[in-house]
């Protein structure tokens, strides 16, 4: 078998034994659980659309390794056309789902490992890369979710790992044996951790000498004995576990996030990718993060849906005409297209590595981040401009259904000929859902951190930036000598 | 009595009888309903306050009426000092309370009325101001609570009421008898609708000839038979209904909007302030809504809590020495108090009208609403920055007080020595609350729609500007002849 | 005499003996020169306009010292009253001039000089106020221009005054004797100081015990002995020595800066309001900042040119009615209005100092002047988009008058009917001077700059603001023990 | 000759006879005329880059009609490496130049025709493009600069073509002959006309059918008898003019732009490209603006000097390290990185014509534009915070080099050791000229209205986005029933 389907991957999920918490309650049936199954179907998306010959192209990919037709989540983009597919992806099970899918952090990881093990390798003749290539192809041919793993607690921001008082804040070996390796800690905000078969642990910065044993990267099936989860909740998480579907807003897909706790987990050698290199941690974090910040492609996708939204609501009221609305409707498309812009063009200037894979323009990755960081919410705004008042005062569903109450609504909320009010309600709960609700967490506040926060991203463009010939040039025109000023390069 | 308790506030709330819908139920015991209660609470600070001799300035006044002490949100402004405290006193109650605490909606039609009744009565020489003031004299007596009731459902809107297809999309009356009127119809987004003691109706646009019926205001006792009240639900409401108070971010606060339908609704003439008077419908909408633009100061009290809220987040985390995060919460100032200045500005330039009431000036409080349309999502998003994503993928108050994953959460999410988890928690509950839950609805989307949606600002803005003045100016700088141009004044 | 006309002020002016310099010369004939003469011509309107029955309210007030009707840019502000009037006349100011009229900074140095001399003498028992209030009254029965000067070049940014290589980076005295002090040093960016009658001198910053010397604050006549002018240059100042006006876009009013050298300049001890008193030059410069970026309410005057060139430009094209345009006047005026919002709120928020001196308040002129620094850049972007890409491809007037090429452009120009090709080139050159020409000096670069550069501002607002307030207030509303975290108040 | 050097372009313009105006006189010696050289320095950098080897790649292509190597912007793209090597050519001759280079435009005007010419023949049997080639050959093999000219002067912007009172005020043909064709009227704006040694004139808008006469396409040599350019003044142009080049900023390179009247003048057949096809008038206007718009990737470079000059100001202040102004670069660089995201994703994305040409993707060249009326406005306006109000207060050159107060300007406008005052007024006065003086005519207005004012993208956008896509992701995630509302596609 090399690409499952959606039904397989239910399945496949279904026997795993993950050790599951939510509401102060472990979770025996994670995957129909009310709250949890949204976030499985998204990830199923991302199997159900490799099957379909319209989106074969953008979801699948030939396998560098075996040769064989493989979910381009498991690839490892071996050209620029690659990178561009990935973005194209990312937006279209945006636009599918109106939510996070949770895929894109696995394959981030495994490109950004394909790279980090092989330079290692290269430099300090270890052989990681072997190693990684043998864990890739299982991956590739079983067709795997994997989480990427990266974001460690942190305890008090202003010391390193070893020097916190409580030495499990980052996540580090505790013991190394014959037959690997013991490790302990905690990630957070882990997208997706309950629907991956798999789990990728990556250190969560540049790692110091004295750090070693934070500097450390495996892979773990995810039901490892020691392994925890605790669902992070979301706003109006609890509506999905309400009678009827409406005020959910989108009625099938959501995502999740959780914290998972590894308590003393052994894991064998032949998934340690990296063990004490401390050097090469920083590189790993940076790779890993280009790749994912590019990943933020899949908020295009979700701008779509809200964009898509507001149009319905403003025609649905009969407001579509209006010239402010016609404007406020091309102002978030030219957001959105300009989020697009870069997330194409940073994969358009990718550049192979060494190790043969091709990797995204850092800079670009950055700066498309960056703007990730801020456009969202001004589409969102601009949404909730659009769909008036009614999208925070509408009555429940239940009060919908009602007998008594129901037909008052009925009447007072209708609009236009040809919409029912129900359709009226959907689509404001669904405008609701995007800029308030579950899906809020993902469009909103998780473009805002995910990947890095914003001031990452700054740090990253001031170094990847040329200042000396941006200076040059300028020197240049006004006629300034090479020798003033002590600052030159 | 002339100033009610807190407590008697909410005993006088008890004796009313209201019909009441929420999740398709009849609510017999709004007082203590966990979803309605905290949005009690919140009007119960305005009574709480203004015993509080710190507070006596800005939230008691003279009655010019009996010259007693009395609640300032049943006074009728008779100085621009009035005007000045009413937008301090609601920056004041938006600090205390985090949210809308509902009773400027009222006060604000009670002055609009004591205007537009007054300016009917000397230009038609009806008898509405001396009707109105006997009705005011009561409200001020007894220190009610009164719901401004203006927006209508208005159905298409590319249609004037009377040429709707169901003529009840715009309340209007019924029926006329010699002891009163009779109405119906629907008042949308009524906020604090079932803490209030009175529903004062206008209405919601300038009404031309032919819709004469509906060109009506009046007053009701909240409880008067065939109204129904019909709860909107907001984002994250039901986590009120859980245990634990923790997830709720805003432990106490809160506010509501509801749907209040008038089922052929008797009105006695002594409550009737307006009928038929098509052409002083206008004029009415406008003081209204340039007294409700200028309420919006109560968003600059919301945005302190939110500032600090911020501030405290980034302590608690170590992180409030980071220059962009200074940074950041002076963007968060720089934006709340250019607010401040506008709500200020307008009641600082404010005048007095015909009737004696001082008016706030309506170009600068349309300009304040139109602010306030914008700042605070740009507040909220830094608000977001700097909370970090842990914010909406924290476990819930469930999970942290379990014996099994409490403790692992206890140990993971600590940060610096001195800061409890359970206090960082709270706090980014309380930011999530603000940005993404229940007290957002009034914090963003309430603040895009109330009082008029943007594009309403915008009309007044370009009615109220003296464009001529500014032609003049240009040309004559630039030495343009008088006679050029065919558009000059 | 209380108050000089217009003609009697430049009369005055030809009295003086300035050693003023442009591009390399002696200027001989200050008034008369044509680049600096419609500076003059903007102080002027100050004394114009105070004579105008219709502007005496705002332009006038009567003298706390002497009891006469004295122009308000020599007045001590006696009310909060006073306070506004002073930012309405600002803008009054700006409107009719379209630039800067330089009057202003020697009102706001007389103004936190009354405040500062008080304090000093209440505290040293100094004599400071009393000198003081004789020079002051010297000033409003002449009816003089001050300059307020207090920008020094500063040097090595990092070192403080008597740490400079060069100990004259900072304004400072040499020489003190029995009669007076000698001071050697400059003060850049002197907005109107050619124009000006006298120098009232301040220090630049906060100056700690050992720059002692450079703790002085003292008023001179604007030709004496030792002080040399240097003229500035502006962006397009020649255009004003071309012959025609019509490219000069404003075709009568400017401003200038120049930089003023004291090349060992004696000051008698009767003008001599501070002098070592280094823990009261922070408070100068505060008190001073603040009246100071109130002052920047005359920008809303420019911007009502600049907005009724926009619109007027719009009508020449036949544009007016298209509803983009219509929605950027809107933006315009939103902008606009909402420095007209800072500037009256600062002044109506305004409170007496100990000397009886109203001050306007800190906090809300420091956000004022924040929005300064960011507003006027986008009213003219909006403006630039109105107007067209015709604004900077004109061709001269010089074309234009010409016999060969004048028809061409007549012809080819012409717009709707009724508007001369003539009228709309001025518009456009109106546009470009306060866009790009010697007005964007003042309404952008100097906005900017002015009182302070933005990051003065933030400090300020950093400063100002009640923190612990909001900390409280938040964590009163989510819970949080009073025990929790370090650094609560 | 296949690539001319720059001084072989030089002396071919000295052989042209155009008959150019400047303020209302002849210019004898258009060449070495000290207003426009720097504007021909420019459009030599064209040719002087493409004989160095390392710009060889992005400088140069193959002909696809020759086979030889040829200048870039004489080619007809051929891949999509070709549209992205166009993006980085305009970023880098922007950063060579600091201003318009002028080349470009004729690039676009030759694309756009061989797509067009091409349609139309297929369309309609004409034989437009093999005439079109033969002309494109002479082009390349010249290495010549055309000025693509498309705007006329429209006159009353309500009225077609054919109904102006002026029949003139769109270029027309007003005579047929066998031997060609005699046209008369105006293209506005015309950047780098008195450069070029080829007009090639287009429509301006799409024509109906009784516009047939407006409908038309051609190229002349620029000193074709009957043409005459007016030159457009710039903001500071007769700085070039004074002594001393310091005041300029950028002491060598500058742009134009000239009105260009055809006074009958007659065009042969073979330079005909389009002749009342009134229904390919539309498709030829928006190929055209794609690419052009497009071209605004040379505002990267402008961008890229204006960055490096802040940056350089700032070190010379000793500011450099201050975090407000590190987090201002990274804000600059953030704008002007997103900006060349739009020009290389619309390149990326680009696709084949029938043609054979390839052209860039439409909606992402348009909102890469929109991009381009904003972000310039908000860089030039932080680099105005950085570089402080010196730049608009520093006296003339002429001040500096002269004995009298040279040596004060000298001494009080140092600052940090090793800096020369010199070297500080250089770096603000480019600044200077990039934000107000002759650049800022190209860097901030050209933005806006160059290739279509802002709300001419605008409509394209609201033309070129799938909106029913989205309405039907929409729809589909929340549940709305395919019957739901008229509007559906």
């Amino acid at each position: 078998m090399s690409m499952m389907t959606a039904a397989q991957y239910e399945e496949s999920l279904r026997k795993l034994d993950l050790v599951v918490y939510m509401f102060g309650e472990r979770i025996d049936n994670v995957v129909d659980n009310p709250i949890i199954r949204p976030s499985m179907n998204a990830v199923a998306m991302t199997y159900e659309l490799a099957h379909k010959p319209e989106y074969r192209d953008l979801m699948t990919a030939t396998s560098h390794l075996t040769g064989e037709r493989i979910n381009r989540f498991t690839h490892i983009h071996q050209c620029r056309e690659d990178l561009v597919k990935k973005s194209k992806m990312g937006r279209l099970l945006g636009r599918k789902t109106g939510c996070c899918f949770q895929r894109c952090v696995g394959m981030d990881a495994l490109n950004a490992l394909s790279i980090v093990t092989y330079d290692m390798d290269q430099a300090l003749g270890t052989e990681y890369n072997p190693r990684f290539l043998a864990y890739l192809e299982m991956v590739q041919r079983g067709d795997l979710v994997c989480d990427g793993a990266m974001t460690d607690p942190k305890g008090d921001r202003s010391l390193p790992p070893h020097k916190q008082p409580d030495p499990d804040m980052f996540l580090r070996v505790v013991e190394k044996t014959a037959e690997g390796i013991v490790v302990r800690g905690a990630k957070a905000h882990q997208t997706g951790a309950v629907n991956s078969h798999e789990i990728i642990v990556m250190p969560t910065l540049t790692m110091r000498e004295a750090d070693g044993d934070y500097a450390v990267s495996f892979a773990l099936p995810a039901d490892a004995k020691g392994i925890t989860y605790i669902m992070g909740r979301q706003s109006c998480d609890t509506r999905k576990m309400e009678n009827g579907k409406l005020d959910q807003g989108n009625i099938r897909f959501g995502g999740h996030e959780a914290l998972v706790v590894f308590d003393d987990v052994f894991v064998p050698w032949d998934r340690v990718f990296m063990c004490g290199e401390t050097e090469f941690s920083g590189i790993l974090v940076e790779k890993f993060a280009s790749y994912h910040r590019q990943s933020y492609a899949c908020k295009v996708g979700v701008g779509d849906v809200l964009i898509g939204a507001a149009q319905t609501a403003a025609e649905f009221n009969g407001a579509e005409r209006a010239s402010h609305i016609r404007d406020k409707i091309i102002e978030m498309n030219q957001l959105n297209e300009t989020l697009y812009c870069g997330c194409i063009a940073c994969a358009a200037e990718g550049a192979v590595e060494p190790s043969g894979t091709y990797c995204v323009q850092t800079l670009l990755a950055n700066v498309h981040k960056q703007n990730v960081t801020r456009f969202p919410y001004e589409i969102s705004r601009l949404a909730q401009d659009i769909a008036g008042g009614l999208m925070v005062t509408l009555p429940s569903e239940a009060d919908y259904r009602s007998e008594t109450v129901g037909p008052l609504i009925e009447k007072y909320f209708r609009t236009r000929e040809g919409v029912s009010t129900e359709a009226r309600m959907r689509i404001l709960r669904l405008i609701e859902n995007l800029t308030l609700g579950t899906a809020a967490v993902g469009y909103l506040t998780e473009s805002m951190h995910g990947a890095g926060s914003p001031q990452a991203q700054r740090i990253m463009i001031a170094r990847q930036v040329n200042m000396n010939e941006k200076k040059r040039a300028a020197r240049n025109l006004c006629g300034i000598e090479e020798t003033d000023g002590k600052n030159q390069d």
